[in-house]
C-alpha cells in the first residue's frame, strides 16, 4: 500500500518536537550547570521549593496529557496511538507561544490511576492540559487534580472550545449587532465540550442556553441524565423537547456532535439572524453552504478550509502562557473570560466570514497571556 | 546574600534543555502533522504498536527518571529538588549523543507508586534511566520495571558507573601490564555502585573481588547483611576481615564511599602496582597526591581537575543511543562489557594519567552506540 503524505512526513520527522540545549556543553557551562555547581540549585529547591520554577524547566514546561480514550475522530485508540496528536499539541504550544510542551501518554485509563499518575509527575510541570480524555472520567480527573495541585490544570476539549465558542459569538454578534447576552443559544451535544460550553456561556451571563443530547432538550426533570448533565440542564421546557423543536426561534446554533445533527429545518425555524457554528471534524453538522442556504447568517466551522475556523489550537498556548507568566494557578470562569475576550479584541473589524483570528496570527498568544495580568 | 555563579546561571536559563520543532509550522506541515494528517499516524500505531518507535519521538527519546531519594553529594532531597539534576542529564544525552532525554521528577517514594507510575507513562519512551534513587528500593524498582517494560531500562548509579570502572581498569591494566581477570580487587562501599561495579567485574571473569561495607568484608557468613549484600559476598575469609585487612596485596582498590575511606596505609599494604580509583564526589576517599605517595601507581577519581576522571557520563548517553539504535531490550552483562570495551578503546595510547576518554570526546557515544550492534 502506498504511504500517504501524512505517513510519511511522520516517518521522515520521527517525531514533531525534539529537545534542545539552551547553552552549548563546555567545561565551564559543565562545572556551573552539572557537577558540582548544580548541588547549590538543588539545594536551593530543597529549602525553598518555589524557586523550581525560577531556577527549572518547571517554570516554562507544560505536560499534554491523555490517555487516548476519546480522540477526536478515532475514538478510544490508547495512550500510546494518541501520541502523535498530542506531540502536535506540544508542537503547537512551541510554535505559538514559545512554551515547551511535553507529552505524557498514558498507559492506562483507570481514573484513580491517571491522577495519582499525574500527581507523581508534577514536580517537573507549569501545568497539565488535558487532552482527548472520555466523560464522564474527564470532570473528575479534571477537578480532583485541581484540588490536589497548586499548578493549572485544564481540559482542552472543554475549556479551550468554550473559549473559542464565546470568542467568536462575541465577535459574531457585533457583526449582526444582536444582544449575545439576551440571545437563545442550542447547543447540540451535551459531551464535554458542550458541557464546559454551557457552563461558560451562563458565567457570561446568558440565561438562556438549552444543551441537547441524542434524546433531546436536557432538562431537570428527565430522569436519564447523569450529575453533568443535570448541572446544564434547564428548567423543564413547557413544549415537546426535542433538539429541532428546541431550535424555534434560537438566536445561535452550536452544534458540537457529529455530521447531521444540525439538519436545515432547524435553521429555518431559527430567527432570522441566526448564527450557527458547525464544530464537528473533520465533517460539520451541516455544510456551510447547506447551513447558508437554509438561512444561516455568520458560518463557523473547525475546518481551515472554510471561513471563520474556530479551533482550539487559538486558545490553550495562551491561556497557558498567560496563567505561567503571571503565576494563576486556576482556570476560573474570569480567566476564560478574559481569553475569549482577548481573542475576539484581535479582529479589528470583524465581518461575516472573519470573525476570529488565523491560528496562524502571531499575536494571539501574546495578546491573551498580557490580558489575564 | 551574594548568588553564585551557579545559581546565576541557572536562575538566567531558567531551564537547561527546551523543547523545540522539527520543521516550521506552515499550513502545509499543519495539515499533515496535525489535523487531519495526523489522525492517519494514530490510526497506525493504534493498529500496529510497534510503529510508534517510527513515527514519534518514543523512537529516540529517554525518560531520566528520579524521587530525588539519594542525591549525588546532597542525600534526599527529595524529586522536586531533583531536577536541577535530571535536566542536567537530559542535556547531556542531547549534547553528548543527539538523543532526546525528558525528566521525569517524582513526588512520591514509594516503592510501588514509582513502579506503577512510570509503566503508566513509559509508552512515550525510547528507554528509562533511573537516577538517583536509594538503596535497596533501587534493586526492586529496576527488576520490576524490566520485567514489566519492554524497553530497556537502566539504573545509572549502578550500571553507568560500574562500566566506566571496568573501562577504566582495562587500560589501567594495559599500561601497568598487569592480568586484570587475576587481580585482587578491593571495593569500599555496597552501596548500588558497589553492588553493580562487584557483579560486573565478575561477569567479566575477575574472580577474587571482595566488597568492603562500613563493617568490613562482606563475607557470606555474616548475619548483618541483606540479599543484596549476600549477593555480592565473598566465601568466608580465614584472617580477620577489616577493608584494612583486605587490602593486603590488593591489584586495585575502588573507592566508591566517602572522603577517608581509603587510607595511605591500605595503599602501603597493597601490591606494588596497584591501582586506586577513589570515586567519591566532589571529594574523593583519598586525594592523589596522597594516593601517589603511598604507592598508588595509577589514580583516577571522579573529578575534572584531576587526570583520569571516571565519570558517568562516558556511560549513559551512548549506551541508550546503541541500545534504542539497536533495538536491544536489556542491559545484559554483555552489553555493558562490550560498552566498556568501547570507551576503553578510544584510548589510542593509555598512559598513567590517560586511562580514559575525556568527557567530552565527541567519538564516544558513537563509538559505544556501534559497537552494540
Amino acid at each position: 500500500m502506498d504511504k500517504s503524505e501524512a505517513i510519511k512526513m511522520h516517518l521522515n520527522l520521527a517525531g514533531k518536537i525534539q529537545t534542545g540545549l539552551k547553552v552549548d556543553l563546555t567545561p565551564e557551562n559543565l562545572r556551573l550547570l552539572y557537577t558540582p555547581g548544580v548541588g547549590e540549585a538543588s539545594m536551593m529547591i530543597s529549602e525553598q521549593p518555589e524557586t523550581a520554577s525560577k531556577l527549572t524547566i518547571k517554570g516554562n514546561t507544560i505536560a499534554v496529557v491523555s490517555d487516548g480514550s476519546a480522540v477526536l475522530g478515532l475514538g478510544n485508540i490508547g495512550g500510546q496511538a494518541s501520541l502523535p496528536v498530542m506531540e502536535g499539541k506540544a508542537m503547537l504550544f512551541k510554535a505559538l507561544a514559545d512554551v515547551n510542551a511535553f507529552p505524557i501518554c498514558l498507559d492506562t485509563q483507570d481514573t484513580e490511576e491517571i491522577i495519582k499518575t499525574i500527581i507523581n509527575i508534577a514536580p517537573n510541570f507549569a501545568g497539565i492540559n488535558l487532552e482527548d480524555i472520555s466523560a464522564p472520567r474527564c470532570y473528575e480527573i479534571e477537578k480532583r487534580l485541581q484540588e490536589a495541585l497548586n499548578i493549572p490544570v485544564m481540559h482542552d476539549d472543554q475549556h479551550a472550545t468554550a473559549i473559542i465558542i464565546l470568542a467568536g459569538l462575541i465577535n459574531a454578534s457585533k457583526v449582526l449587532s444582536t444582544d449575545l447576552q439576551n440571545s437563545k443559544i442550542i447547543i447540540i451535544g451535551a459531551g464535554p465540550a458542550g458541557y464546559a460550553t454551557t457552563k461558560l456561556l451562563k458565567d457570561y451571563g446568558i440565561n438562556n442556553v438549552i444543551v441537547c443530547d441524542s434524546k433531546g432538550a436536557i432538562t431537570s426533570d428527565r430522569e436519564d441524565i447523569d450529575q453533568y448533565k443535570q448541572e446544564i440542564s434547564t428548567e423543564n421546557l413547557s413544549y415537546p423537547t426535542s433538539a429541532e423543536q428546541a431550535c424555534a426561534e434560537a438566536d445561535v446554533i452550536i452544534g458540537l456532535s457529529r455530521e447531521g445533527a444540525i439538519t436545515e429545518e432547524m435553521i429555518r425555524s431559527a430567527s432570522d439572524n441566526v448564527i450557527v457554528f458547525a464544530l464537528a471534524n473533520p465533517t460539520p453538522e451541516i455544510m456551510p453552504d447547506v447551513a447558508k442556504r437554509a438561512g444561516a447568517k455568520i458560518i463557523a466551522t473547525g475546518r481551515s478550509d472554510f471561513p471563520n475556523q474556530l479551533n482550539n489550537v487559538l486558545v490553550f498556548p495562551g491561556i497557558f502562557k498567560g496563567m505561567v507568566k503571571n503565576n494563576i494557578q486556576s482556570v476560573t470562569p474570569d480567566i476564560k473570560i478574559k481569553t475569549a475576550e482577548a481573542i475576539s479584541s484581535i479582529v479589528d473589524r470583524p465581518t461575516v466570514d472573519n470573525i476570529i483570528p488565523s491560528v496562524f496570527d502571531e499575536r494571539v498568544s501574546e495578546t491573551v497571556a498580557n490580558s489575564l495580568k
